[in-house]
């Protein structure tokens, strides 16, 4: 996949019991950048009081020393977003910080509640104001309304009527918490540094980062609750059917992270994804090469499939991706436009001059700028060019908190067969993985997840 | 008065009726940015669609074109505001723009509600959730509660608990709304332009620069409706004894702004002031010099009189004001401020040298910048300094809206006598207008004032 | 006259001997601020090495704390400027620094040499390479050249062949020297501070800022040179005929600038111009208002003399200046413009309604913003409207070094008379100071200046 | 290798005869990003008049369209530059725009002449004044000197006395010419669109971004001269020994990139060198893992040629590279230091765990961050380290153009032996490609290079 067409809305991230907790926060929130990289922001606490810092762009240059500096205490919690609002949408920046009867309450939440509407609904009508539009302000409302005695009595009272999905870290002046819908949709997991501080974060290359150590998921339904005295597990909700999102797997989680308890991490996943793509559609030609660099892993499944059942197509770098994008503020002429310019993407001519290229990509979106790629690999003097995806095709647009471009611009949708989008991108020909293919992966075994945006099947009730 | 030592909270400026609503907005905030410099906000609003842009700093420099274009719609309101806090505070910026169950509600607030505290917890307890730290969001849940079915019944409901003092614009889908206070404190007046859109502004000034026409005040505990309809004016609350701001006439006001009702722009009151201080603290000299800009007028006033009385002072310029401050990061090693540097303000030499000089201010607060003041004029030769002032001794923090010192450095608190004052400035003679000749004013006739900075007396309660 | 229609080019700054001598440039600067709004930088040095820091904007805006501390060295020099280039001028934007066979050399000019551009042209033909297109380089290439033994000697080939105008500061690793050019048309005065630090300037209020004491003016052909072993006077060149800019007088220069050698600073000789207006033109009105801030003096003078001689018109305040302009970005749509805002400049209602309003302004340039003015004092009941103006027709643009707009804008030039004038600002009458009555002020006595903006008479040759 | 350990000085760009030619400028410097990130800039020019605008950052955050828009003409030049110098040195970014008796010229300008110093000293006794402390004014000082009746005249007395490296873009007025310097150490080759425009850059993969094609080099002291009457190409300097700089095909150039007339992109090379490496020091393991990106493809090649040769050992991205760095403000503090933070590269556990790793690099210069992996490597359960080399030990500084640490830094220089450097970083084996391995590649064939930092043989004079 070519980013930017679909997205993550967001990584979470969460810290207790470190004397440098921003700074660490800070740290995690760089290794999730790719799960937003508009918007950043931390939350920190100390006994007394809250601190706060939103920024927009990218963590490593939104927070200064200072910045970090005057994020006291030994508590924080942070958040990465992306989202194609302007800058004025800063209010709807998290960590969410509200002040209710419970005292400050700061908030970090990613995913999509499925009945957000009716809720919101609910909540206006009993006279409740929301200052932003977004659904994070739900359980915040619920919190601010229980009269729970405990704190899990008043965790069940915020999350009872809340669907799926969400993961969340949330700080109160007395602990840290973590909570994940009863479906288990989108990820967070559990870390531990030597010094004794829990961390939550939406992936585990948050706790690489920092030297942690991972623990284990938050499982569906789970209320994790840190405070000075320890971490205390509770099963808040009653855990429904696993419903994980297989895109984490394919495609948004970086290939360093282990997630939703697998044993592997994701190249090694994708590697097998790749694998059965080659079983599924095999073809002898003289090079594969990634959509880099989201397909890296699985381009090299597909090829060192190719040699156990054939003569072998070696891997090659054939595209390749420049590190200076930034904020890209300018937009092409049409003359230049026309000629096919494609900034963030080149041929290598010498990797498809005169070959028969395999293109692997984890997935096809708009297909816009395969198509440019493909005609450019011509243009360079290939052959044929074959493309693999390691996905079935994206039909459906996501209603559990990924940010999707609207159905029609979905080419697997719009072309409606495979051959469609075959022409479209004017390739030789299109394999996709299919999607008991994509399932019966060996490392997924045991678990169940959402496969809506393939199938169009909507488990999870919108009221 | 030097700057900077007490402050307006805030400006309001509100349009509705005209398709260039936000620049026009653009343009009276920037006449009423002496109410407020850190802050500003507007917020737009077309049949369908709320717009709202906030920014730090001045009004000027704050927006540009193509923010006045995506500010849409024949209506706006906007506000500039006073504040110490960092620019994670921008989350207090106004105005608010919240979401409830009548669809979205934008409001502006000069003021402060003195039972904000008791209002708050009764809120709190019965669940609600704050954003903010500021009491303007009260109004917005009581809006959010009532269920009446008139705006009317609407506004009764949501203003009827809250007390003095506030000077509100709202804007909604359907209207526009002016609304002060049972007491008259903050200002709030009502212009039209010639194709009849209405304005609401916290001064007339803020009519002249978009050339609209004053048509009054709103009067207190009154609300002001303005649909495509026209314009109606309802006394939603009962009158309660006037308690204007004398501060506004004194210092805050613009020179050429009509305030309050009087007939007069507060530089003919401000002259007025001048005279009669004169008359109470007659002096000869040979040079009156105002504190630039503020005292202009009342050192003129206080001329004038001297000639009427005696042999006559003449008015002359012994203070120069620089106009490029900015916002000033640079603070200065103690090398240099040591030998009383004074950025902001120089000392005339030719002006004082050799003379008696009367120094008029409008007020004194703490008395600092005006000690180096009295120095640097000795030291360039006077041999004489006179302060004359047209206030009493201000000894009481504002509970009503106005950004004060902390009670201790008050310097006519902490000296507790107008001699200990006189010797902390290094003033050969210093004399303040008493309470009684400052409400003596011809020009105030008919009106009444509050004047609890100077004398201590609330006649508001806090609950 | 209105700001930003005629602009001096430069103010300068130097210090030589004070281990704050970066702070203090920057406080210097800063009071010579109106010289100059858009570019501002201070190179330092130490024994060993020159520190630069060129910044656009205003200067309390534009350095920090930090880059205070990056310009090390016990000297430094400063310059503010005025362009209306675009950013890409920062390579214009002084002090330069050059590197020559003579070690480094920093400079700072305000003025134009009259004969640049035969100058530059045999450069050029030498084989020399120029960076800019300032004039400012060529002392520097003539300083590259010498082969001078002493100081002096380098001096005298430095300036030599350049003519007129240029009041100069230049920074070598071993001294720092003042130079300004043989008819003295540009400021430059010399002072100390009480630990022996030598300061140049362009205005002595730089000098009350700090603490410095006023030396006296750096003579026309003289060159002062500044070392660690004290300061050293020299005639460098022959003194010609005095050709000071008068404009400095009656507007450029602050009113609380002692100039061109004057017992009294310039609010004194402003008062005597407005005094022989008013001998002049006189009239018998209802108030004397100035044009803010810069006729304030002026229009104090013009209704003191007016009592002397006649029942006398008092001074008011009747226009009202905005300190909030800022950089401006915004340009307002014609609907708003057509209306005539004029968001800098307020007229006060009180202080012109049913009266009859004399407005006194220092000079007519371009006259565009006083006809809104005159407009809006009659819209606000004016019974009339007479202009003064302490200064003659301006009719040709300076070939000294003040930034003036195209000959065809200067509304006396284009107009051809004083009637025509009045006509295009829609005043009741018009009176211009006479050039004899503006040279015979007795503050001017014994000095000559140049009056080519008036008369035309040029005095200095290109060539 | 790690980035920003050595740094390419600068990467060039020209166009002429195009109306999108600032546009193809900043496309072209996108792709030649990784040959400088801290500067860029363009000039360009219309046959009346010339253009500029030069940035700090990256180019595609650095231009906005309307930048584009001013860079009006048909022809560019451009530059991109690594430095580690202050914002001061804007006044050193290219590309350099000057003024001579011939006309304006403007100057980018790759590498760095050898005598230099030397050239400097002697212009400085003519009297000549240097604005920059960069080399890259001297050809200018040649150019403003010349009497040259035709411009190959004044270029062979511009480069004349200019020793190598060089690779340089000039503009006037009239043309665009490509140079080289005598020996080809730095690249510089030439592309055609298909609308005739020609186009000079630093690497082949700015043509590929814009659709152009590729023509050749710019031939060792060949002058390429384009005007509106085509192109022309003299050899204006005699062609000396070939000494191209080896490490643009080790690390510098993009892998899609054909450098120094090879007909093979670098990817292709560095598969070979990788081959080579490993029949130098042969290894069996369990994955080999590339230093990601540079030596992804050497890396492939190490694993193809293992499996050439004996049981093989599969590629696989043990360590991945995040795409979010930015400008990094953050210093961690020590705290986090100490447990091996490394925000740029993580350690994929699932790839390394229980196996014996090869980590492929292309150098090894100061081995910092390379020693933090390796312990993370194993601290993630690795078997055993081995890292492969595919250059030699760098122990000598550059001194024809490239950014290189002070020699104490350089690992290879300081530890003496391969032994010495193995145990500093902590591997198990370490195996650097020999010299006559590395020049043996086949794709080299018939070209010389340069190989001054593995062996200190200075061909080049210093004067």
């Amino acid at each position: 996949m070519l980013d930017d067409l679909i997205q993550d809305k967001c990584g979470v991230f969460g810290i207790w019991g470190d004397k440098n907790a921003s700074e660490r926060t800070f740290v995690g929130l760089h290794l999730l950048q790719h799960r937003g990289q508009e918007h950043c922001g931390i939350v920190s606490a100390t006994k007394k009081k809250f601190y706060k810092k939103h920024c927009e762009g990218i963590v490593n240059e939104a927070f200064s020393n200072e910045d970090l500096r005057n994020l006291r205490g030994r508590a924080a919690i942070g958040h990465v977003k992306y989202t194609t609002q302007g800058s004025s949408s800063m209010v709807n920046a998290q960590p969410f910080l509200r002040h209710t009867k419970h005292g400050n309450i700061a908030l970090a939440h990613n995913g999509e509640f499925a009945n957000q509407n009716s809720l919101r609904e609910m909540f206006e009508k009993e006279g409740h104001v929301f200052t932003t539009t977004s659904d994070t302000e739900l359980p915040i409302h619920f919190y601010g309304l229980t009269d729970g005695n405990t704190i899990e009595e008043k965790m069940r009272d915020t999350f009872e009527l809340l669907k799926p999905a969400y993961a969340i870290v949330m700080l109160t002046r007395n602990e840290l918490m973590g909570i994940r819908d009863v479906s288990g949709v989108r990820p967070l997991v559990i870390g531990e540094l030597s010094n004794g501080a829990t961390i939550f974060a939406s992936e585990t290359v948050a706790f690489d980062a920092i030297g942690a150590k991972y623990i284990g998921e938050v499982e569906p339904g789970e209320l994790v609750i840190v405070n000075d005295g320890g971490i205390r597990r509770v099963q808040l909700l009653e855990r429904k059917e696993r419903l994980s999102c297989v895109f984490e797997h394919i495609y948004f989680g970086r290939p360093d992270s282990f997630q939703f308890g697998s044993d592997v991490t994701n190249s090694v996943l994708r590697k097998e994804l790749g694998a059965q793509l080659y079983r599924e559609h095999p073809i002898e030609a003289d090079v594969v090469t990634p959509m880099p660099d989201s397909s890296n892993d699985a381009a090299l499944g597909f090829s060192e499939e190719s040699y156990k059942n054939g003569k072998g197509t070696p891997f090659g770098f054939g595209i390749v991706r420049s590190h200076y994008i930034g904020r890209t503020f300018i937009e092409p002429t049409q003359a230049l436009r026309d000629i096919g310019v494609t900034k963030k993407f080149n041929v290598n001519k010498s990797e498809v001059q005169g070959k028969s290229v395999v293109v692997v990509d984890d997935s096809i979106i708009r297909a816009t700028t395969l198509k440019k790629l493909v005609k450019k690999i011509k243009h360079f003097g290939a052959k044929e060019v074959h493309v693999r995806v390691t996905s079935p095709p994206y039909k459906h647009a996501c209603y559990l908190g990924i940010n999707t471009p609207e159905k029609k611009r979905l080419i697997a949708h719009r072309e409606g067969s495979v051959d469609g989008v075959r022409k479209f991108i004017g390739a030789d020909s299109l394999g996709y993985l299919s999607k008991e293919g994509m399932l019966s992966n060996k490392y997924f075994k045991g678990m169940s997840y959402c496969t809506h945006c393939f199938d169009g099947v909507r488990k999870i009730r919108r009221s």
